[in-house]
This record gives structure tokens, sequence and C-alpha cells, in this order.
């Protein structure tokens, strides 16, 4: 019944708003960028009603484009990221293909202003047709519950969008969220700094797919070779992968311009490598399967922050266990029965 | 019929190994030593009756202990952890606490050895009574699924150890966890180096209760009285804490030795000031929510990676959320209910 109540309401409000479900599948659909950028910001909302709509729309949109390339670019402040963006994506739109550039801050909180930013810092490829510049939701943490990233990206490739950027700052969490929602994970290093004192992570060494050494025309060219070898060293040392790929090192500068082709060429590789045996599509399977696992916990969080009734359930199965009334196996047991019947209810 | 049948599985072992569940309780409570490792072995092993056993133990024993203090110490590789708990150890002893010191190392697996070694580093303080030293679980990551250092904390308690260390080193994910199982987290360390050269994250330094900078007296006064500032000026840039108290900033060295006396009276300071108003009740209250939500967590990770019929249900949903068959609500309603299903029958 309750669904139903929903259900019809979701129907009073889309006509209000004059834009149906049917409306924004079929502007997704066709490419239209004004309903593709209202059906992100219905994601990235904080009401209830906007996040039903969005999944909605999520649901009745195909299924998620093999064919697409999800390319991960990180890098601290002032690699260069969004210089090497630009050229890449200048390249790959020169080749036809349908360009969404998703830029992630999680230190600044979007305004028009960092829109407009993002447009200025890659000014010839934000003239072009066919290219979609966003940043998408900071503010909550990359990867955690409130994040729609993810959802973003099959939107965007349900537009027509077929190679999408996601710029993020080499800081940490972000990298391992991004990581588990592109099919590549480019890291921008620059000469001679190791990357302790570049602000990078250890972590975020062993999960990227290609290393790209930026700016390397403007310093000493024995630090530029010096700084490869060492990261070349770095990357022998950690265990084989399991999917068999071996990272490549590339010099490059997004200014003079040079090595642009090389990297292209590294990237194009890593993608036929994947394409083969069907890597790609396991590795997308097994992305979906965590995300989903993430979703279930997300949900007992959203729970336990916003439901009052089953907070106060938690903290006295909590008590019981802790004064030894009742065994933790039988409290999850209750929470579990409790989370399914409020998923019922709603 | 199921629980009735590993009930008695339980007293048959229990029979085998000559050791009652009673035993243990009683054991452990009258302090015995051996009967405590045992148990904290029994917490550790990979085996499922083992497991079961313990949980019996710890939902046997009192409630954990207000009067004690469990506090967290965390460095990078020498900056002299182990002689600093071996002072401060000796400290408490010396007024008639009962100390227990656990060490993690996330890099060295357990061996005799390496108890051995944590010996050998506390000469003066393993060689008293009252004094219980123990390497716990490493191999999985602290604070994952397999962490049982929580449990041991309460068992030592039981055991009547009322002045818990935690020594681990400071390289991140792993302080985090000591962090959220202790009521006083103390970061060790050295003169002159930043806590980046030093391989402290930032994050880290922010959950700091005392920063201590030990071998303050084989370098530059200058030096010292330089980093002692650097991390006041660090502390002081930190959003107030909720709690309210202010992190102090020691300077030390075990060698010399001097400062320990002040150390000392930072941490009491800092119990004194967390017993007003039932600060540390509120604190571990706290705590042991966060616990409850991560054993539901692990819980759902348990059955993911070790049922597969539970997981062929979890990729089957998984399949039909992304064909757009299923709604992601009623997906996660489907696999809260299995959830609560398969405890029922464990």
């Amino acid at each position: 019944m309750d669904k139903e109540i929903r259900r019809l309401e979701l129907i009073r409000r889309l006509k209000k708003k004059n834009l149906s479900l049917e409306d924004y599948i079929s502007g997704i659909k066709s490419g239209n960028v004004i309903i593709l950028s209202k059906a992100i910001t219905l994601l990235e909302s904080k009401k209830r009603e906007d996040q039903d709509l969005a999944e909605e729309i999520l649901r009745c949109l195909p299924t998620i484009d093999l064919q697409s390339k999800r390319i991960g670019i990180s890098g601290s402040p002032g690699a260069g990221k969004s210089s090497i963006i630009e050229k890449l994506g200048l390249h790959y739109h020169s080749i036809k293909r349908k360009i969404a550039i998703l830029t992630i801050d999680p230190s600044s909180r979007i305004s028009g202003g960092s829109i407009l930013g993002d447009k200025t810092r890659m000014e010839l490829l934000s003239r072009k047709d066919n290219v979609f510049i966003r940043p998408t939701a900071s503010g909550s943490t990359l990867g955690g519950v409130g994040d729609r990233t993810r959802e973003t990206i099959q939107l965007c490739e349900a537009a027509g969008y077929d190679t999408i950027f996601i710029e993020t700052v080499g800081v940490g969490q972000s990298e391992i969220a991004v990581h588990s929602m592109t099919d590549m994970f480019v890291l921008l290093m620059l000469p001679g700094a190791g990357d302790e004192l570049q602000g990078i992570k250890k972590g975020i060494v062993e999960i990227a797919d290609l290393i790209a050494i930026n700016k390397s025309d403007i310093v000493d060219k024995s630090l530029v070779t010096q700084t490869e070898r060492e990261y070349k060293n770095a990357l022998h040392i950690l265990q084989p992968r399991e999917d068999g790929w071996s990272p490549f090192v590339v010099k490059c500068s997004a200014i003079a311009p040079n090595g642009i082709n090389e990297l292209i060429d590294a990237i194009d590789q890593y993608f036929k490598y994947q394409c083969e045996e069907e890597r790609l599509l396991k590795k997308r399977a097994e992305q979906s399967l965590q995300y989903f696992q993430e979703s279930v916990e997300a949900k007992i969080d959203y729970f336990l922050k916003y439901d009052s009734s089953f907070r106060k359930l938690f903290v006295d199965l909590n008590d019981k266990i802790n004064s030894g009334i009742l065994p933790r196996q039988e409290a999850l047991q209750i929470i579990f029965f409790k989370l399914a019947n409020k998923l019922n209810k709603n």
C-alpha cells in the first residue's frame, strides 16, 4: 500500500516539474545535456523523493556500456591533471568519441565558480561539442554514503559519453574509491620529488595502472630519467598483479607538448589488454559486487543515523551483549530481521 | 536442534581438553596466566568451535572494568615505544597496578621468537609479577574481521589487569583501530623530523591525546624545543575536540631517563579529566556501539567469503539490479532476510 502511495506521489511530483520519468529517460538517451545535468542533480540531492526518482531513472536506463572507457586521473595539486586531461580529451574527441569529465575535489564545495573554473582550465576542450564537464558531489567523503559518482558515470554512459575521465586529488581515500569505479587508474607525478614529498601515499602508487611523469620538459633531463627509474623500480618490487598487467611509466608534458602520443598509446595498450580474455568484464563485475556490498553497509549506516527507533534497538541489544544477557549472534539476527522489516515498510 | 547439537559438541570437546568452560572462567577470574593465554589463543584461532568457546567465555565474564586504563602507544619504528612502555609499566607496577602489554606489529607474524623479542625489549618489566606481555594476532589487518584485540583486552581486564598498554607501529589503519578500543592514544615522536619523514600520517597526529617527544636528550636542545613548538602549533590548528581535552606535548627520554614523571603526570591528568562528567563512560559506550556496527558488517563479509549459497544469492541479486529487473531497495530487503535466517539456523 505504502509503496503504491509513494509511486503516485512520484508521478504527481513529476507532473508538477513538467518533467516525467519518461522525459528523463528519453532525454538522457538522446544525449540532452540539460536533462542529463538535471538527473545528476537529482542524484546528488539530499531529498528522499529526488533520490527515489533518480533511482527509478537509473533502473530504466540500459545496462552499462562495455565499449566505454572509464579513466581515473589522480595526482597532487599542481601535477597538471587538467592540462593532461585536456590533451587526452582533444585526442579522443578527434577520433569521434564523446568525452565526459567528472572532477572531484574533496576539499572544496561545489559552486558555480568551481564549475566555471574547471571549464576555464580546459579551455579548448570545453568549447567542443560532445564534451561534458562537471564537478561531482563533494562535501561528504567520496566513497561514503552520500557519494553518487558511480551512478553519475552510469548516467553519462547512458547519454552516449563513451570516454569518462574522473579527476581527483591524490590524497588517499578518494583514490581508492575512484579506483573501484574506473577501468584504469592513471597517476600523474612531477619529476624529482618522491611520492612522500608530493603528498602521494604509497598505496596509491600500488593501485596505479600507469604512472605519467608530467612537466618533464621544464626540469633537468637526468632528474626526469632518475624519477622514471625510481617509479619503475618501485613498481617492480610490488607483487605481480592478478590481472597480469605490468604498469607503464611514461614521461610527458602537457605544455610542451610532448610524450602525449606515448601516453595515449599506453592507455590504448592497457584497454586492448583488458579487453582480452574478458578481463574488463570480470573487473567490472567485481567492482559491481563490491559496490553492492558497500550499499548494504551504507543502508545500515543510514538507519543508524536517521532512524531513532532502529538506533534505540541497536543500543539496547549492544547493552544486552555487554552484560552477557544476549549472545552476539542472536543480537545480529534481530538486527537483520529489523532491517529487512524496515525496508519492507518503506 | 542444531544449536543443541553444537552445545553438546562443545561440552564433549571441553572434556577432551580437560578444560571446561567453568575452568576457563574461574581460571581467568583468579588471574591464572596460563589459562588467560589459552583463552586468548582460542580467540585468535581460525576454528569455528574455538571461536564459539571463546565467545561463551567472554559472555560469562563480568562487564568491563571502568577502573582500568587502556592506553594505546604508537610511533614509527625506532621511536622507542618499548622503552617508554617499560618505564611507564614500572611506575604503574610500583603503585600496585597489574600491567598487560599487547603488542601489535602488522608487518610481522607471531612466532615464539617475537614473543621472546618483546620480553627482551622490556627486560626489567617482564621479570615482575603481575605483568603480562603478549603480541596479539597480526597477519590479517588490525580492525579487520579476524582481529580480536578488543576481546583480548576484555579477557585481560577480567583477569585483573587494570593497566593495559597496546603498542602499535604508526602506519595508519591499525592506529585508527587502536584508537577505537583504548581510552587514551599516545603518539611517540622523535625530535627533528616532521611526521611526514617519520612515516606518521597527519590523521594520526589528529587523534593523539598526548604527543611525547622521546630521545630528547640525545639531540640539540633547540631542535627539541622547535619540534615541541611545531606539534603544539599543529594541535592548535585543529578543531577543538568534542570532549574538550587539549592534547599535551611532552619531552622525555626513556634512556636518560628524564621527563618520565612529566609523561606520567600528563597521562594521569588525562584520565582524571576523562573520569569527570562520565566522559570515559560515554567514550567507551560510543566505542562499544561502533564495534557492534563493525561486527554486523564483519558478519556480512564472513558470509560473502565463506558461504557459497549466500554469495550466489548476492551475485544473482546484483545482476538483477544491474539489468533493471529488481529495485536495489528490494534486493537489500532480501539480503537482510537471508542473513537473519542464516543466523537462525546456526
